[in-house]
Order: C-alpha cells, then sequence, then structure tokens
C-alpha cells in the first residue's frame, strides 16, 4: 500500500476510492465503529482543546493563503504570472530569522497596538515560536530554572503548561481558583500560596490562563489590576496566558492593557509575558503549531539572552506565521481581498453565536442534572463541572481516581470522550470533568443528551 | 497596506503587481539592491544550510500534496468528490497524537528498517518533533541536565547544536576532528577528552554529526564501530545527528545499521538517539520544521518519561509530517502516483549531481587560492576551508575575530555572505570559512569567482 499522503496528489485526477483512503487515514474528527455493538453510532471526542478536531471547519479563507504559499501553481490565472508567485513558494521553505519573518511581527505589534487602544507594542519584544507552550518553557529557561525556582500555577490549570513548568524543572506552587465564586483568582489566596512556598523555593513568577483552561472563567479588570499590584509588590515575572477561543466571545481586556492603563510606574516596571497562539483565536489551527509572545519590560541583557535561546530553534514554522498575520492583519473594507475575507467573517460571526449558545446550553443542561452542577462558562473552549459523586462511587476500588473511572466509563457506554479533573488538579476531594464547547450546536446536543442519560445511570448505580 | 499573506488570495484574481508585491515580502533568496552603487547586482546568500534559500526549488510533487493537504477545494476536481478531500483538510488543523500521526510514525519506521537492510526499527521508538535540534533539547531534558551534565561534542560543530545544550544548562566537552585527515573523528581524542572532563564535570553523553556540518567529512564505517565501542565501555549515550541534505551524495552508513550489524551485546544495550530532518535530506522544507528522533535501547521507564517530555509541545507540525510521509514512502513503481513523482525524481537526481559537482568545484579552486585550502567535501551541505590570512590581518585591531573581519570585508565588498569558523569553534590559531554548497552550479561558480577576487585583493592589503 502506498502512503495516503503521497497519494493526495491524486485527488485531482483519480477516482473517488483515493480519496476515501486518504480520507479515512488522516481524519480525527469523527470515529466511526466497527464490530461491536454499541449503542452509538460515532464516537464523539470533545477531549480536546482542538476546534477542527471538535467539527468546526477550518477557515477557507485562511486556506486559501496557506495553499497559495505551499504551490502558487495551483491556482488559476498562474500560468499568467508563474515567477512573480516564486518568493513566497520558496521562503515558504526557508529558515527564517529568529523571532519570525520581521514583516509580520511588525505587523503582529501593530495587532497588539490597535488591541491595547493604542499603546504602542514593539515588534523587538515579540517572537513567534512553535506553539504557546514551547514559548513558556523557553522563558523559562532563561530564569534557569531549578527545582528552587517556584511559579505560582492556577489550580485547576491546563495541565501541559504544568507539565511544561516541571519539564524545565521548576516548583509549582498552587493556587485554587475559586470555583464558588465563577472560578475567580482570589488575591489572598495568591498570598496563602507564596506563603506556602517559604522554604521549599524561591517563587520567580505568576503564571494565569484568562479565559481559564479547563474554567471557562474571564478575569475582571478588578482582579488583573489586584494581580499587577500584587507581582509588583513581590518582584514576581506575571506569565499570562490570554489564548481566547472566540476573541469576540471574550468581553475581557488583556492583562498588558490593564498594566499600561495603570500608567508609571507600574506600567514601567512590571516585567510581562503574554501569549497568543495559531491554534486559538478564529484561526483554530492547531496543526500549524504557532504561536507568539510579547515581552515587556524585560532587562535589555535578559532580551539578549532570550533571542540566544529563541535562536536554538531555528525559527517558527513557515505556514503558522503566515496564519498569524492574517489573524493579526484580516483584509479591511477596501482592501481587494476584503469581500472573499467577509464572507468567512459571517462564518466566523455565526460560529461564535454557537459557542455562546453552546456554552449557555451546556451549563443550563448539566445543572439540570442531579448530582452535577457547572458554573457559568464565560470564556475559553471549555466547560468543567463539578461531579458529586455518591459516596459508594468514589470508595469503590477501582485501580483509578473516581473522576477518570466516570469517564472511561462514559466512553464504553455512550461513545463520549472528555477529561476528568484529576488531570487539571482540582480541591482534595472534589471531582469534575473537562469538555470542549467550541464546536457545533448538533454535535453539544448530542453530547449533552448521551452524557444526561450516562449520568442518570451511573448515580442510579452507585446509589 | 494591507498585508502581504492576505493579499495572496489575489493571486489568482487581480494584477501582477500584487504579486509581485507579494513576492518582494517574503522572499529570502535573491536581495537585490537599491541606491548605493555596488561591483555586483546582487547578493549571493549561502551562509545558511538551507537549499531553497540558496536557490533549490522545492519539489513540485511535495508542495503539490501539501496544497491539497491545505486546501483540497483548489484542486480541480475538487467539484467531483468534495467531502471527501475534508479528512485531510480538517486533520492538517489538529493536534495530532504525541509522537506523530501514527500510521505516519509507521511508516517512518518502514523506511528505516528498509535504510537499514532489513534491521527492523519500532514506530515506539521514533517521534516526530518541531525540529531536530528540539528533539536534542527534549532528549536531554531527559538527563535533567546540569552543570555537571557533560555532553561531548566535536568541534567545529553545528552551532545551533552546541547552544542547545548550553541552553539546557549541560556542559559542552569538545572533541576536536582531525583536520589534518578529512576532518576525521579519531578515537584518542575522544578519550582524551573525556579525561580532560574529569572533575569538571560528569560526561553522560557523546555527539557526533555525520556528515560533518560545518566540516563536510563522511564518517567512516571503521570510526563508527569505534565509536559505538567506545560509548559502550564508557556508558554513555550517543547522540547521531546524521541529517544528510542528499542521501545519494552520501555512500557512509547510519550508526544505527553498524551498531546493528555489530550483533549483541552491543546491538541490544549501547543507547543511542537518530536524529533526522524534513529540512534536509530531498525534502529540503527548513520552512516546515518537522525532524523525527529514533531512540535505541534506552530503558523502559527513560521512554516512558520522554513521552511525558514529548508531550508538553502538544504535537509537531502536521504538514512538515505529511513532507516527512513523502521522504520515508516516495512513490514506488506501479503507485499511481509515481509517473508524477518520476518527473520529479530527475530533478532530485539532476540537483544531487549538482551538488556532488558543486563540491568537488569549491575544493579545487579554494585550493588553487593562496593562502586558502579545503578538506574534500564528502557529503552534507557545506564546505570549510582554512585561511591562511597573513599575520597583520590577524594583528589588526578590528574589535572582531579576524575570520569575522574577513567575512564582513567579503560580504561589504563582494555581495557575498558566509560565516567564520569562530561560529562553529576551530583549534586555536586557525580560521576559516563555512559556505553551503547546495545550490545551483551558477551561483556556486558566481560565488567562488567573487570570493577568488575578494580573496586576492585580502592578501594583498595585508601582506
Ligand atoms: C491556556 C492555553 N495555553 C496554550 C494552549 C496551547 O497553545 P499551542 O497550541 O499554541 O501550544 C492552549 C490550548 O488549548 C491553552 O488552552
Ligand atoms: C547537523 C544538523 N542538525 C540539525 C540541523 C537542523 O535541522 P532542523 O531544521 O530540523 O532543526 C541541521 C541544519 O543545518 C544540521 O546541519
Amino acid at each position: 500500500m502506498h502512503s495516503p499522503a503521497t497519494s493526495a496528489i491524486w485527488l485531482d485526477c483519480t477516482k473517488q476510492t483515493n480519496k476515501q483512503k486518504l480520507n479515512k487515514k488522516y481524519t480525527n474528527k469523527t470515529l466511526p465503529l466497527s464490530g461491536m455493538k454499541k449503542p452509538y453510532k460515532e464516537i464523539i471526542d470533545l477531549s480536546w482543546g482542538d476546534l477542527q478536531r471538535a467539527g468546526v471547519k477550518p477557515l477557507s479563507f485562511v486556506r486559501q493563503v496557506l495553499a497559495a504559499c505551499v504551490y502558487p501553481k495551483l491556482l488559476k490565472s498562474h500560468a499568467e504570472g508563474s515567477e512573480a508567485a516564486e518568493g513566497i513558494f520558496v521562503s515558504s521553505g526557508s529558515y527564517t530569522a529568529t523571532a519570525g519573518i520581521p514583516e509580520i511581527v511588525h505587523r503582529v505589534a501593530e495587532f497588539i497596538t490597535r488591541q491595547d487602544g493604542g499603546i504602542p507594542s514593539h515588534p523587538e519584544n515579540i517572537y513567534i515560536s512553535a506553539g504557546s507552550q514551547r514559548n513558556i518553557v523557553t522563558i523559562l529557561m532563561n530564569r534557569k530554572a531549578s527545582p528552587r525556582t517556584g511559579i505560582l500555577t492556577p489550580v485547576p490549570c491546563y495541565n501541559i503548561a504544568t507539565l511544561s513548568m516541571m519539564a524545565q524543572g521548576a516548583t509549582v506552587v498552587p493556587y485554587y481558583l475559586n470555583q464558588e465564586h465563577s472560578w475567580e483568582l482570589q488575591i489572598e489566596e495568591l498570598h496563602r500560596a507564596l506563603e506556602s512556598a517559604q522554604r521549599v523555593c524561591n517563587p520567580v513568577a505568576l503564571y494565569v490562563i484568562n479565559p481559564g483552561n479547563p474554567t471557562g472563567h474571564v478575569q475582571s479588570r478588578k482582579s488583573m489590576q489586584e494581580v499587577i499590584h500584587f507581582v509588583s509588590e513581590r518582584s514576581l515575572f506575571l506569565l499570562a496566558d490570554e489564548i481566547d477561543v472566540y476573541q469576540d466571545c471574550f468581553n475581557g481586556e488583556k492583562t498588558e492593557f490593564v498594566l499600561m492603563e495603570m500608567g508609571p510606574p507600574l506600567s514601567d516596571t512590571v516585567e510581562l509575558a503574554s501569549f497568543h497562539s495559531a491554534s486559538k483565536g478564529f484561526m483554530g489551527e492547531c496543526g500549524l503549531r504557532d504561536g507568539y509572545v510579547e515581552l515587556v519590560n524585560l532587562d535589555h541583557t535578559v532580551m539578549k539572552y532570550i533571542y540566544v535561546l529563541f535562536s536554538k530553534d531555528s525559527s517558527a514554522p513557515v505556514l503558522g506565521q503566515f496564519a498569524l498575520d492574517l489573524m493579526a492583519n484580516p483584509p479591511q473594507p477596501g482592501d481587494p481581498s476584503y469581500p472573499l475575507y467577509n464572507v468567512v467573517r459571517t462564518d466566523i460571526d455565526i460560529t461564535t453565536l454557537v459557542l455562546a449558545d453552546n456554552a449557555k446550553r451546556a451549563v443550563e443542561v448539566v445543572n439540570n442534572m442531579l448530582g452535577f452542577c457547572c458554573q457559568p462558562v464565560e470564556g475559553g473552549a471549555f466547560a468543567f463541572p463539578q461531579l458529586h459523586l455518591p459516596p459508594k462511587a468514589i470508595e469503590k476500588e477501582m485501580g483509578m481516581k473516581p473522576d477518570t473511572y466516570y469517564c472511561t466509563r462514559l466512553y464504553e457506554e455512550s461513545g463520549v470522550l472528555v477529561r476528568p479533573g484529576s488531570e487539571y488538579g482540582q480541591k482534595e476531594g472534589t471531582y469534575h470533568i473537562r469538555f470542549c464547547i467550541a464546536t457545533s450546536a448538533d454535535i453539544m446536543e448530542e453530547l449533552l443528551k448521551r452524557l444526561s442519560i450516562f449520568h442518570t445511570q451511573f448515580m442510579e448505580d452507585f446509589s
């Protein structure tokens, strides 16, 4: 059998069967079942923060541009001026400057400037790299992390972030988000966490995720201001992971904006790294693996060393850099490509509405189930409802954590893939599940239906 | 001004001027000059190990497949079966499994098995990640590198490799390649280097590059066998960076093959990590940022931890995974896409011949210049000739190393970009330059012409 990738070329000249083969091989989204009899036809996988896996289609506008960068000859009028297109063709196959293609880095800075109401962002503070998490790792390398290096980290927390810190050798200092208050970040808890780190390690940074993953909360401006005062007083480096699925769902500000608004001396002194990614936003292109970090108020010599650290990766994947460019600078009314883009823009708006609806529906349905409750989902891609498991379900010896057991049975009996709260950290004795709400309304309804049926049965089994 | 990427869409419906703008923005290859008068029309940049930057065109077959993965609708017959193509469309925008798309990882294992004359390679030992260097970093993380962690590293050495080790906190223990013997890796020198590390650090690994970057040597089978005995006796982890530009230029074996051939106990015990990349081979796709590492004879618990370390990156860029698939499994005679691929294959063969010729020409021309000499280029992308600088050029106070000064003047006076040997490490008191030979015959000749003229003048100036 020849490989699917090599037969992709056949898409344009061969039979349907080849296409189907190709389709079957590389798709993750739908997982049709064969063999054993199950009470469902297809598996629903909402266990990732991956829009396309969850059934949201990539934006055709974005894909058209990327395809043109990969192979301009495919475009209709290519014959008319083939050499002209060669520039992007070739450069998409080359290493770029360490921080990214300079023109794109500039436009990302302009984008941030617009986002921050005109407060200037500087291109020399921006690095594009292969995924957001990698940026966190690189930034932490600068601190020559050792077990003495403490990083205040939320609980619950996006598990890959915690993993990155630990892999880098740092000590994770947990602070708990307040579930009863919509997973709010409360400043007293930061003080408590910092105290708790005494004699264990030397906390150098505070990591915040906004909107929360897995929690779905959106940080208020007041909370951001408190956090900024806190890191300033305690000389902590603020790592703000502010990657939203759909910016338009998200009414909160970004930390950098709030910091700049607070004026000197804070705006000149608080050290901030703020992260964004092509995996999220309206792009939702997780496979491209590009994100950027903006560094604010870092010392000149530190910046020099960070440049060296980034240069060890040679450069970021080029196609994702193009995608970030599109994200930062979508065509504007009057631009020649605006009409085409605008069609897609409408899709984005519709999807945004669907997500907002999904968030509401999920919370509503879950809160109507016995032994299940969910805080409002204000932003981000996930709902993180709490399971009030019957004691028998907790005490039962099943060789795994109770919420993992719940998720395993949910998968086996209902064909629904979600993740247990224990992967993200949760208060001792509480149990949660996390599922992605960034999907179509139909898939969301189907998930909620299967979840309801399963949950009722599960609670009965252990009552 | 709207961004080039957003106007790419206009390639198919708008005026030439837009295309030219696009071209001008993103191309790195040719750097036409404006303004000041210079004795040359275009800059030649052979300072990177980047085939496409050096003027080698990407393979249209590869680009066609990738474009189909990005946007199947572009393909002529798409209308005929549009939903079928949706699989790759969607999955190219999703995270993949940690080690890569399982089918591709399997085919890479089959590829290695074929390369190694049938000795089986196991998919569970292979990780695809965003670039070769990143793999080295991840593997070293496993060793919880500290300044006590020593890594025996060649001098001269691909500078990003050394940087990666140092960024990871390890200590680089230099061993010198023997320039007089075509940059051979000599076993006595490894013994000396290991001795020298006593009391400084604890050497845990030996890093070899084959073919050499920047040196262009190819390691003999005998040398590999000696190295294998050496690492076995000293319980070192062998890191083999065996990324060739054109496999067909390269008559040497891979370390893994030699190790397996040596049989037990060595073949069952020597810990080996061997690296490959889509940046090299006949792909030459540096912008995709995908490479793989194969791990041999690692302990089961170590492998488990390495899985965790790789999972912090979520996954490798997907389009580069497709490219690795093509590299590992090009269509075979009889496959439906073979005829199309075969046209490209001919291009590869021609390019391979050109590179072999370039290597010979470069060595010949350089060896004919006074105060310049070059060891044979047996493989890889680079020539690394030695400069015998006149004492005046060495003593002159120019605020930079003599070879950096030479390269700076070469650039200013001849528009040729190459790199000084001091960036890669060289024996005290010796000076070199490195340039890429993976370019067209025309560009190679032009470089050699400009270099000759400049060099003669430079030597005269300091005589
Ligand atoms: C808070 C947060 N940070 C980072 C990421 C990952 O971004 P990337 O794909 O760029 O690594 C995610 C993805 O889910 C996320 O939720
Ligand atoms: C020895 C060696 N290793 C690794 C690389 C880089 O590979 P990648 O682009 O996959 O990081 C190069 C590129 O020049 C190289 O020469």
